[in-house]
């Protein structure tokens, strides 16, 4: 049961984990800077409550908390109850949403375990965007994707936007950077029985609908939106599958690439 | 060919369309103010001039404005040449795209007309946001949906925010508002020869890749995210159509779920 601990003062250090959140320097969720997970509001806290990540503490407003009882009732964490004012101090800017919750980061899975086991796994190049990047957790969890594997130049999935605009979605699709060189370290997924296929913009790639994707165990290769996968990238990959676009059209945002791919590979019937 | 005309003083009355940008009582493109349409950057504003929508002047830095210079050539208007402070000070912020537009809106086209040649059309019921349905006229666009009817509670595709987000699209994707009764209005559609398939999360609707629409002549009537259709518009349709989606997790973004599903509705070779 989680204790609730009643801020007045601001400059509390109980409540240090959650100072200064839009100093980039300072900011607790940064790598370099303290590394916590940062989750707000009552849903991604749930979602931050329910995942593997430790939670070390929560920071809320008395109605944000109270929503979060039950959630809180199995959790033996500090949670701090302060008026909006003392949280919008402590943290440097006003929170709509009211509650926050902080964690550590937890181990990573390993890459090879996690091809093992998935059906449909997203391989990630250049996705430095993070507002891009938690979208794409975000459509990944709905449409059924066991995994997301970061190759090189990746945003950090855990950093505060990204776990935001993916609702939370980061804290529960299991994801891991690929070691060793890129892109001979996607020998991992065919090593792990996937096939490797690589969406591009490209005419000359295989529609991905008729692909023959659908049902089988694949891992996406996306690029970022713009600049798409280096050809190193693409050379590497056993197919290269396209989704069909009108001409005179920019790219999808990558996310929204994804979730086509995504259902695409999915099996017709569920 | 477009005159330039330096402009030095931010209250010059030539530049009035630009005033006060973020001011919602006077901000130009809103109904109720003078319903302008206003294009922000050089792709953008470029969608504008290629769109049937009459152009009446530009405002842009020099820089963006020798960007355009093609795109001026075969445009009889007045193009306005400021520096970033004086457009900031009568646009109300600081514009990073440096290049504005202004058009007048053009009459819609007739919705029947608008099904009858169409192959996919989106129908919308209460896509409320600005960003979702710019969003979705952008996938509109991309994946060859033919046109956007907006059924009752939608917002404006022209707002500011809109035309941006769709990064142009809504300019050139054709759209009109559905006429009569909801959802009655809806026998325009079939009328046209069209199927009408609601979205819907609902378990005991179609898996949407197994209900045999790809190719079809198809209206896809999507509704907000978070309340979705309302019962009387998921009655009113010929099929409910479901995207697959992992259990316990909330529905996809409005406009990541019309890209799923605009791209099933496609022919599978393309």
């Amino acid at each position: 049961m989680a204790t609730i601990t009643p801020i007045q003062d601001p400059d509390d250090p109980r409540i240090d984990d959650y100072r200064d959140l839009t100093n980039a320097d300072r900011r607790p969720d940064r790598p370099g800077g303290r590394g916590l997970v940062i989750a707000e509001g009552v849903v991604v806290v749930r979602r931050l409550i329910d995942s593997p990540y430790p939670v070390r503490s929560l920071l809320g407003v008395p109605r944000r908390l109270a929503e979060l009882a039950d959630d809180l009732a199995g959790l033996d964490v500090p949670a701090y109850e302060a008026d909006a004012d003392t949280m919008a101090t402590a943290v440097g800017f006003h929170l709509n949403r009211g509650v926050l919750a902080v964690a550590d980061r937890a181990p990573a899975p390993d890459p090879g375990e996690l091809a093992g086991c998935a059906r449909v796994i997203a391989v990630l190049e250049g996705v430095n965007d993070h507002e891009n990047l938690g979208a794409l957790f975000r459509n990944a969890a709905a449409l059924g994707v066991d995994g997301v594997l970061l190759g090189p130049r990746c945003a950090d999935p855990l950093y505060r936007r990204s776990v935001r605009v993916s609702m939370g979605h980061v804290l529960r699709v299991p994801f891991a950077t690929l070691p060793g060189d890129w892109p001979g370290s996607l020998d991992l997924l065919r090593d792990a029985g996937l096939r490797v296929a690589a969406l591009t913009p490209a005419a000359d790639a295989e529609s991905i609908s008729a692909a023959g994707l659908s049902g089988c165990r694949v891992a996406l290769l996306l690029g970022a939106e713009g600049p798409g996968l280096t050809p190193e990238a693409l050379a590497a990959a056993d197919r290269r599958v396209r989704i069909p676009m009108a001409t005179g059209v920019d790219s999808l945002n990558v996310a929204t690439a994804a979730a086509v791919a995504f259902h695409a590979v999915s099996p017709a019937v569920i």
